[in-house]
């Protein structure tokens, strides 16, 4: 290991920060990510990166939850009001918001994948002063999303990496992709760019994830286990809507059946076999008080150790929902909106983050494998890697934090974006050092 | 009667017609009615009536349940790019959206009140081609709002009767007021007009409604009683949103306690004192799927026979909210955003109202008394004229209905508007005449 | 009216107390009333009365709600045990508890029918010294049951009324029956009796209630209107039980299905048509903590204004109950097990009333009409005799109460019982006095 | 090993079944074991062994979930009628049921003991012919309760242990305690065991449990780890009862409260750290249809990965509790009846069952530590143990299962009775063998 290399990885300390909290104050949804992926764009790009997005790299059957043409289309005139080009923007229409960056070494060698997840969750974050993105004034500056699960530093990880690995191409073999993946929330995207063949040919993937279980800046878990599988679902209810006190009796009343829907999905969860989660994470319902609500949307997500739990919840779910519904006697859609499989980390793959971790010198811990307790959809690639031969991990960069995932305080010690950054420049090191 | 009077009426069908589905076309929601209230303006002016209207005829510390200031200004602003006047819009900023026209006569005589409400209500018009509104035209043009409680046609009522009136003029003693009045939903608007002191004075206060009871064109139920009592209230929750995976146990989850709150609310609806109603209409709660929403809120409202039942509903709505934000660590806030007493009328303006039916030709049935078995906030007026010596009539309109009130598919036959224009002029004339 | 008679039915007060508090401590339930029976046949037996009992005056196949054998059985046992008579029981053996007494006088007029419910609740009676039954050694000495409805009182007027007028037989025409029915809680025993003819060729039947509206002892009410129609159901759940921490999954949770239908039977008890009511008064769920419950019971009542009301919500609760198994796996089996119709007392009975009413010293207070708010299957007996051409009135017997009715320490003013009696004795008087 | 002994061993197949059948015929209920205790206890004596029981071998002040006096008194005479000793019976009045045997071999050795579940559930036997006990006549002759957690096949391993131990004397050192434990179902007995000293100087604590995990006959798995911890948890609702039609308004419905805090215990049970269960096992609430219910019971199980989870989930039980109560003016009481820690069986004990489980030649297949999904108040012992420097192991014991564990058909294969008794041998053997 050259120290002066990660000295001078060190002095890049300030572009991080500054990525991440550009990203982080224009928070786009998942396959609304137009500005962001313009923005990385541009920095691949100009570190010589051949870029590939779009459709090319998006296969469009396979997209999962891709949200209302009008909600697609205010994200796609923010960007263009932003100044994203407008050519680059026809390619991403529709909502294609994946930047797939691919640098190809003269000598032969491995094909080294790094994903990295761009979206942000809906939801309004906090403005007060004690919450430091509202006080140094990067907070998000649209009202219904923001940056509460660490993305904007992951991606600013990667355009951080390409940045370095463009600097060391000569010392390199094979081949290196850069994965910018939008809509990881709610599981909606990786199946797609597995789908359009981004996988191909890869011999290792690696992502990480800011703050799981490791909640100290300068940890590092070598690799989860246990990623959990996940089905995500829409029911919309359609009942019939009355005069609230003259005509009770006349009505279907689809918000009843929501909330029964709601109590009895979290009564539903429990599996003898491993650990289960269920959320009902939106409830929509009725327009006027003094009107039976005829319409109502609930917008839930099930999370399984294995694939049978999954399917069992899904089909408890669904039991649910229609036995709700026709309470009631109100109608109901189910759709499913996103989905990934569960995944683990490969041995070897955790043994080269472990060694790249060791080498790390702001790295104070590094712990061994452990349990993810969540669901990312990057468990799709690795199961695709895995599938094919290849290995996978997907690590924990630690990091303290301000709030727990998803919260409306969320934030994190910026200081460990360079610590990520690092172990990835490194793990590739190891595994495509030009063999001379 | 002077038959040929009423001929005179009959021709003006189409006058009637045309006012309702323009209303109907422009439908607005309480307290943002400021294109229905300048075209009534424009029609009583011309028609040589006094107006007052915006603070002058609303107590401004009496109105309850005002939209939030971005939601009037939408509506104010559409209606200044309908063309409404902006000295007239004015006058009505902040939603004051009120219109008094006052006909005073040269003899002294009683003094009159007539009273329509002229709000819409939220939720989305049917469009399909089975739907009248939507095959000749005239549905509510606004995606959010539309008139299906038949307030178009109360409204086109008023004006019509305002015309027919100001050509009878020299017949009549005394002062007629007619009271154009905002936000009847949610019974937000009729205790700020009383206690403007619009009703003051007055001797004999009258209302109807298209369709409550009476389901036939030509029928005329001469008063209702027992208007029931009731109460509007929202309950906004605030818990702690969290990943609902890795940490569903930090969250405090406002979904969950707001379903709970209402599953509750509908399990404490009974009393045995006589008739309820509850009805929660809007639920809407958490922002992200994979999140434990920490934001819910929950629009309800309760009626009853009785000022105590609405009380004890009352108290037990509290109850059941404070229990179930609890019952979660999440804080609940509940405002009253409407309310309105009980009513009846008053046997002697039935009796006026009888007659006045009975010299209809159109009208083919004259029934007594009935039940309202719902709530009107005329009964704040009718209370405080009866209060003050006046009498006090609410009477039914009958019309065949397309759906039940507050259905997406509302609609009513517009020969009734003819009927009840004619049984109010009628009513006035008999009052009203002048003693020759 | 002759006022020495009045004195002297006033001095029986003390034997009517005796009878109630005898009545009171061998609290029997619907359909087990064999103890209640056998005192009151030998009391009747005793002024010269002819008794019908058994299947003479029940229709076997119109029974509803009749216990399992077993509890029958105990009740049987008990009563056997305090010594009721072997041949007699034999005669009511499988629950055939209701009497009916007979005294024809000897000149032809009216047949009147006067009915008195006998049978007690189920629940514990409070036992603390501040409830009087207690403090003053009356209260029910079986822990299962107890009289809080004031039935025993009604059984007492009803075998004190029968000495009065055995004493007054021959100033009297027409025939006397005097009805004493079992299982008038939950609504199952009234369509029995009058299946059997009991109320065949009856001219007028009254009935009474104690502190129903009427809340001052010296207060008559007379004649109810508006005795709702009911519906009683249960409810019988089979899931299937399972291991709650090694295999939920397997279960289908029965307790939960209950608990669901609970929640939303009593989200379903509104109609715009009128007065209604619903209730869950048993849910009994699960045998073991660590086990997923596999059985549920629930006993369920609905009731109305009118029948279509009634019919409206037993539709609804076959709904919610179907689909709230449906929701977790489970079979149910819904049954019937009582039913009353909707009644109101005919003008010219209350007038009847009014009259007996003002008759007594000791009425104070002479009430007309008023809603009953609650069911009664005496409306069934009322309708009979209605429909046949005859005449009906229910009434209210005034009487401070310590608890509201089916409450735990609900006790009433004995001072009633010798009002009551007078009423019923002045109204016969009236109606059947011998013309001379 | 010597296989002429093992041989022997198997010879004594028919033995292990009828014990089992014995047991299984008169299922008892925890702390109600006074004909199985005497059962076990005659054998033990018959077999050498010295016997502790009673008050020697439960510590009084730390027993949980006793059942009430009547209930205790009822098994009590029910095991008199069925001629267990009376001089017996009195020690173990009250319900301490607990056996304890005790072999002393002369050579100073290790001690070690064993632990053996008594108890059976609560709930009713299924009785068709297609469930084996049934056909073959050994359902239990108790209508409330039945051995369907298989706690009469670890009766019976353990006092064949008992009489093959007793055989072997000669060639052991140490000593060994057979520990024959009431009311495992609830977790209520063991920590009133460990707390007693029983195993106090214990170098070794082994148990088994049949069909966890292991599904087939001749499978053993080795050690569990993960044994669930847990708490048991009753509610007692007093509300107020009232007539449900007549004064809804007066109740305070328990019935409503323990619905609602069972809807949202089920929704309070995940927890982002790992595996939890919850359970409402009984629901009781109400005795009459038409009455508000006044008073409801609820029986509640929580389970957990580690103590805090299981720390957390009480606290979330008691607010759902407290605020449920309060949302209907309800009261109640809540006690904790049951619990048990976590644990995990001991390597080097985990060693000696594989060893133990390779030697039976019956054992075709051995599986290493797995987790155990639920919980068994073992742990406790297990963690007495383990603290004081010992050893600890519970392994699965494989069979086919004709039901889930508590399902009304739960029967397994009585073939891996032998097994069972033939690995605790095997492991005594290789512990205890005198040093020659």
């Amino acid at each position: 290991m050259d120290t002066s290399r990660t000295r001078d990885i060190e002095s890049h300390s300030v572009r991080l920060r500054d990525l991440r909290r550009d990203f982080h104050r224009f928070a786009e949804p998942g396959w609304c990510e137009f500005r962001t992926a313009n923005k990385i764009i541009s920095a691949l790009q100009g570190a010589g990166w051949k870029i590939a997005l779009g459709r090319q790299v998006i296969s469009p059957s396979v997209r999962m939850g891709v949200p209302a043409a009008e909600e697609l289309q205010k994200w796609f005139e923010r960007a263009a009001a932003d100044g994203v080009d407008t050519s680059l923007l026809a390619k991403m229409e529709g909502g294609y918001t994946a930047v797939v960056g691919t640098l190809q070494f003269s000598q032969p060698g491995p094909t080294i994948a790094v994903r990295f997840d761009i979206d942000a969750n809906y939801g309004t974050e906090a403005c007060h002063s004690g919450h430091r993105p509202a006080h140094e004034q990067f907070a998000s500056s649209h009202r219904e999303t923001h940056h509460n699960c660490g993305h904007d530093g992951h991606a600013a990880i990667g355009v951080e990496l390409a940045r370095q690995l463009s600097e060391l191409r000569s010392e390199l073999c094979g081949e290196v992709r850069l994965i910018f993946q939008p809509a990881e929330e709610g599981l909606r995207g990786a199946k797609s760019i597995v789908a359009a063949g981004v996988l191909d040919g890869v011999d290792m993937v690696m992502g990480c994830h800011i703050g799981v279980q490791a909640l100290q800046t300068g940890e590092i878990i070598c690799g989860y286990a246990n990623i959990l599988a996940s089905l995500k679902i829409d029911a919309n209810f359609s009942g019939k809507s009355t005069h609230a006190a003259l005509s009770p009796h006349l009505g279907h009343n689809a918000l009843l059946a929501a909330c029964t829907a709601t109590m009895n999905l979290y009564a539903s969860s429990q599996h003898g076999e491993g650990e289960t989660r269920l959320n009902v994470g939106i409830l929509s319902a009725g327009t006027s008080r003094n009107t039976v609500a005829g319409q109502a949307f609930l917008a839930a997500e099930v999370r399984g150790e294995t694939a049978s739990i999954v399917e069992y919840l899904e089909t408890r779910a669904n039991e649910v929902l229609r036995a709700s519904a026709e309470m009631y006697g109100v109608r109901v859609e189910i759709n499913r909106v996103g989905a990934s499989c569960a995944a683990t980390s490969s041995p070897e793959a955790v043994s080269v983050i472990r060694r790249a971790s060791a080498a790390c010198p702001n790295v104070r811990i590094v712990r061994d494998v452990c349990d993810f307790r969540a669901c990312d959809d990057v468990a799709e690639m690795m199961n695709a890697v895995q599938k094919q031969g290849g290995k996978a991990v997907y690590f924990g960069l630690g990091s303290e934090l301000s709030d727990a995932h998803h919260g409306t305080t969320f934030d994190f010690n910026e200081d460990c974006l360079l610590i990520g950054t690092n172990v990835f420049l490194n793990a590739i090191l190891e595994l495509a050092a030009k063999r001379q």
